[in-house]
């Protein structure tokens, strides 16, 4: 076997225990939970910490999630893996499924629906991923999302159905 | 605002830069190449590295990524986020529909369909996720991938188009 | 504006009212309801004789059906529209869900994603269309589909999830 | 068996040779060629005969189709089936992506991913149907469709990717 000479890079992020936010989470609303991540009363998830997300906005029907794009999120053909992208459009499409529901209601994701418009790499620059609600029924809701680059263009675009449904009472 | 008390969680990952396996990747087929990093002889991509992989196995049209499901993969909701699941899901579909493509012949992702099945937790274990091809045409193919959990039970599904096309001669 | 000579070609259907169907479906589990339109006692639905479906076969988990490729379910671009595709996918698939549930439970498909393989022409012969089971819960079912020409040779492929629930007592 | 006494409905449409309007086809632009079937100077293709569509309006990027929903596009179910509903997203989002193409240049549907948002019975009356464009690339295009009860209602959503590529010369 060759010897091949490999420049490692190195990045540490961290995360809190998301037990004791999972805690907090049944009592308030959705808008109410995501707009408490959004000012630093509750933390990230990891996820966000894991792929590097920098920003989140919350508002009723609409959530927005910002990520630089970044080396350490390529696949071996020299662009954003189409996962980190798909992590991205799940976060903003669920979450606005989240900000429409009152407390004491949950949601799941039962499938996300990706479409890949264009190559992601760093030269995209801070992608912006947001959210919108294409249809909100009492059992199921279809969100949708898009992302793009940092001036605006597409780059990808996800439809996703949750399942709506009571919380066990705590 | 109040005051949280907090558990913070560390972890560290290395990658190498992604344009030093580029230039090699060109002159080997996709076999070849998903070979080389199954035996290190090529170095995983970033996001295998990101997200904690930790085996990979390369065969034609069929190609299994393992992970074990991490805390740091978390959705605020207390399970492996979606995104996660996707990367998975999205690797072992387009690997598979690699590892059936000569020298000089590229492909690209224009989709990825996933359904999620069941929550997928830390107790998921050492997930497995199993490429395989649905249809291979000549400017076209379509891959699927099952991700299943430590004791076989199916966790999500994905189905991918991926484009087919004569790369660029060196 | 230009006289064209044009050819018309004319066909003739008959269906059941449906209503008269639907009053003995809730007394069956579904697959009693399938294997009694497979043997005529129930009659076949509206929706296959508009599209001449002439084969219907059910056993728990796996429905066929089969229906002769014809002109007159061509596109503007001389094939059989991605509709009727559609049609026979969405059929196969339902349907296989149905076929796993007892009497007093419904269901409800939720979505239909289908890939067109290959072009389908009344040269592919009569179409055989296979439905299977991916994954069975207590509140969903994701099933998938495969369309085959008369040589065996598949020319589209579906997953669906279905709802599943309690029908309201009669 | 028991005798059932079953009430048959008929219904008959009719069609023209689809090659005799593939002839034409060719030579015109999209736009050209969907607008030449909207004011009936080509007939309209033997799908829409099929399905009972009665309005078809294009524009460049954008698409209606309308269609009273009939008894004779039933499911056992007593609704609309979803491949007639399949059947007006597919045209629509087709159609809007042929809208936008030049002559020489014709185009395939890889696949339709439809979301059944609400149940489609008579009652829905004329159904209207609208595609638009999610995005436009050289080699492929992402377009989208919605589908409206009389009274403005979501029924359905969908989206589809489309390969473009030159036409052989004649």
């Amino acid at each position: 076997m060759t010897e091949t000479q490999q420049t490692a890079r190195s990045r540490t992020f961290t995360w809190t225990d998301p037990a004791e936010v999972a805690v907090q989470i049944g009592r308030l609303s959705g808008l109410e939970t995501l707009q408490a991540m959004q000012d630093g009363r509750l933390p990230a998830p990891p996820i966000l910490q894991l792929v590097g997300a920098t920003g989140f906005e919350a508002e009723e029907g609409k959530v927005t999630v910002s990520m630089p794009a970044a080396e350490f999120h390529y696949n071996p053909l020299g662009s954003v893996h189409g996962g980190v992208i798909a992590t991205l459009l799940d976060t903003a499409a669920g979450c606005t499924v989240h900000s429409t529901l009152p407390a004491g209601v949950g949601y799941t994701s039962l499938d996300l629906m990706t479409r890949f418009v264009r190559p992601v790499t760093v030269d995209s620059g801070v992608l912006r991923c947001e959210g919108g609600i294409i249809s909100r029924g009492r059992r199921t809701a279809v969100a949708e999302s898009h992302l793009y680059d940092e001036r605006g263009k597409l780059l990808a675009h996800a439809t996703s159905t949750c399942l709506i449904f009571e919380l066990p009472q705590a």
